[in-house]
């Protein structure tokens, strides 16, 4: 199916402007979800949070590497979120992201559980996030959301935001994700990214304290966010502890 | 033995062209089956799919690092088929390439079976994939391939055919290996190279479900190289959602 | 809050000098100790020391790679003595680098109680350095420290402090940390780092042979920072083994 | 100690050229076996083989990164053999590497000696390679160390040797260690290098099947040596598969 060229120029433009970064976050949410999920379901009782961990980490390297020059490659709503605030993205593009990164986000889940058996789809609730058992739990795991949320965010601000020019900046994201993973995992899971939670929660049709996923990295984002708005003041986006 | 000078240009070219890849291909893919079947046979018991996602995740980047400039370092039918179909790899050489590599591919099961103790070399089937036991994971082991191989073959085109000048190329393919191993290992083994399949099929004759690994990986390839010749239109051969 | 322009040239460069260091030095201390702690608290007993060996070694690498370029990124008294001595870093900016960094292990030790299930906290013993049990290891625990620092040290001096150009060198320096922590966790924890053990003990209030966490890397870097020194001779900070 | 100006041109560069880089075999050696020994001694039983495969693997690309440009950074007679067969070392360097490299072996298995615990120490024969308990494992374990060696120095030969410009050349040559132990560890020990058998035998006195850690590699490197050499021809250094 060839480009038509009777579209012209600003049809072709809006293309890649819009439709086509909106299908990498719709295709990267995607697969990320499904080796995410599946990291889980599959887990072996031998390996702790390493499977998981390294997983969702190298995962996240993986889809930055090769989906960031057509959409940034965030797959996660709080991350676009950030990206907004400090002027990475546009913020017409905010919605339509959040849109594919949550369709993409169902469809990854939705594979991870035409492929598992059934038995260990439910033993795993389907890689639904159930670190939160009861009441007593909720604080801890707010508070780390936010801080391992709030770290996840200050190194794509120090890194790709702000443009460090390396090709290890992907992996620097990725391995922050994976980072987090073994140090939070057993307090919250580690979620840091709402559609990452959203995908296997509507899969496995579980919501307990599904609202901490969403609250901890969005306002962690927002909390970073501002918090390099505010300091750096004028047009320019700068971070927070560079003038 | 020197070069014969009297050969002249068009044979020492020969040579280059098309012997020198083919020996690398050959050569790479005996010592990656090597390293891959026996991280299998010789795995123990408390590290899950840590041992086998690492060797043969990097083990493909360490190939790729050192064959890559000669042959596009494949070691893989699937990934070389997709090659060609998006033209980074000439019609011609296709056939070559696939012998070379289940040449290399059962030159380095049998090196496995050598040095390994038989009890344990059987233990594990001599390596060959076992995943799939019954009929009914039939299925679910098919979807996984090609979603894995895709996302193998997504790697590949995005980085090294569309020549991402980075360091990081051959890794990143070979993480991505690593990735889809520990994720969908207990689903369907995460083989996405035919080549990987067969070489230790013939040295432990075990053929149960072998054709998931043909069709699977050739599925994906010829999918997303067929989608990203379609959304490219003419000559020059771009990717899916790069205009 | 904007930059107030009234301050003139001499505010701004004193607060890019002086303080944003020292916020860097604080905040990345503090997010370190955060998930160091948590990864030896939450950590499982099925992975070894893999898990905190990962932890504070990807964590070094990250935290390096974002505030490098503002502080140093050391966020280890020892560390920063020794590019004190060597050239590196202003000997003015010693004492508060180190309150910097303590206040910050301090902050971050805490937030890892707040987050961690109480029996949980108590059984690590908060993540504080309890290798040590007796007088019998004292001798081997001390200068199992000093020679892992020692490596730290030399691989900080090659890298960081003689610049060379390289995306890898926070990686190197982590990777490092890791290293030594797989090789020496058993022996005396692989500390190699004051302000990682003064967090902890703080918090759990545990202070048993504590001082061989200070004595051994401050040990260490002086050495290693000693012998650089005396082997270049004049002005120029080069290293021990290149003139 | 000042270099003493006196001395002249002739004495200073005989000192970068001969006493610096046999210093830094040395010390790098000492390293490299205080960790790699270390990481045998005190090996739970959880995690197979990965903590012994990293520190070897990771710290090889450490030690290569940080003494490559004064060294070369070998810390392997087997290794330093192929340097000088394919050109990459001078004749004269050889034997004062080798003794280096013993030198630093011995060094650095005492050091892990005096730092472990007796018991832990004997457990495991000092870090000493004690795979190949009996006559029928010989064969096996002669042609896997032949075999990994092989790879390992067909990676020197194509990154290091062959001058790749890439800051990953360390870690593709660390990460075949840890690739080649995770997959042959079980069968031979994968050693790959000499020195590395010689100091934990020497501190454990421990020899039985020794020479196969001296045969093996030393085979491996000279074949690869001189089918590079044959395959090139001429006076210019290239690869085997390289014209």
């Amino acid at each position: 199916m060839k480009e038509p060229s009777a579209c012209g120029k600003r049809c072709a433009s809006r293309f890649e402007q819009f439709v086509q970064p909106c299908l990498a976050e719709l295709l990267g949410s995607a697969l990320f979800l499904f080796i995410g999920c599946l990291s889980v379901i599959e887990n072996g009782t031998d390996t702790g949070l390493l499977q998981p961990a390294l997983v969702h980490g190298l995962g996240t390297g993986i889809m930055t590497t090769i989906f960031g020059n057509i959409s940034g490659g965030y797959f996660n709503p709080a991350v676009s979120l950030l990206a907004t605030v400090t002027g990475g993205l546009h913020l017409v593009m905010l919605i339509p992201y959040w849109i594919s990164q949550l369709c993409g986000a169902l469809i990854g889940a939705a594979l991870a559980k035409v492929v598992s058996p059934e038995e260990k789809f439910w033993n795993a609730s389907g890689a639904a996030f159930v670190t939160v058992q009861d009441e007593g739990q909720v604080v801890g795991a707010l508070v780390a959301e936010i801080i391992l949320t709030a770290l996840l965010a200050l190194v794509v601000c120090m890194t790709a935001i702000n443009e460090m020019h390396s090709p290890l900046v992907p992996y620097t994201v990725g391995l922050s994700v994976t980072v987090c993973t073994l140090a939070g995992g057993a307090v919250s899971g580690a979620c840091m990214n709402p559609a990452r939670a959203f995908g296997p929660a509507v899969m496995a049709n579980h919501w307990d304290f599904h609202w901490i996923y969403w609250l901890g990295p969005i306002l962690a984002s927002l909390i970073v966010g501002l918090l390099i708005r505010l300091f750096t003041g004028d047009g320019k986006t700068c971070l927070i502890l560079k003038r």
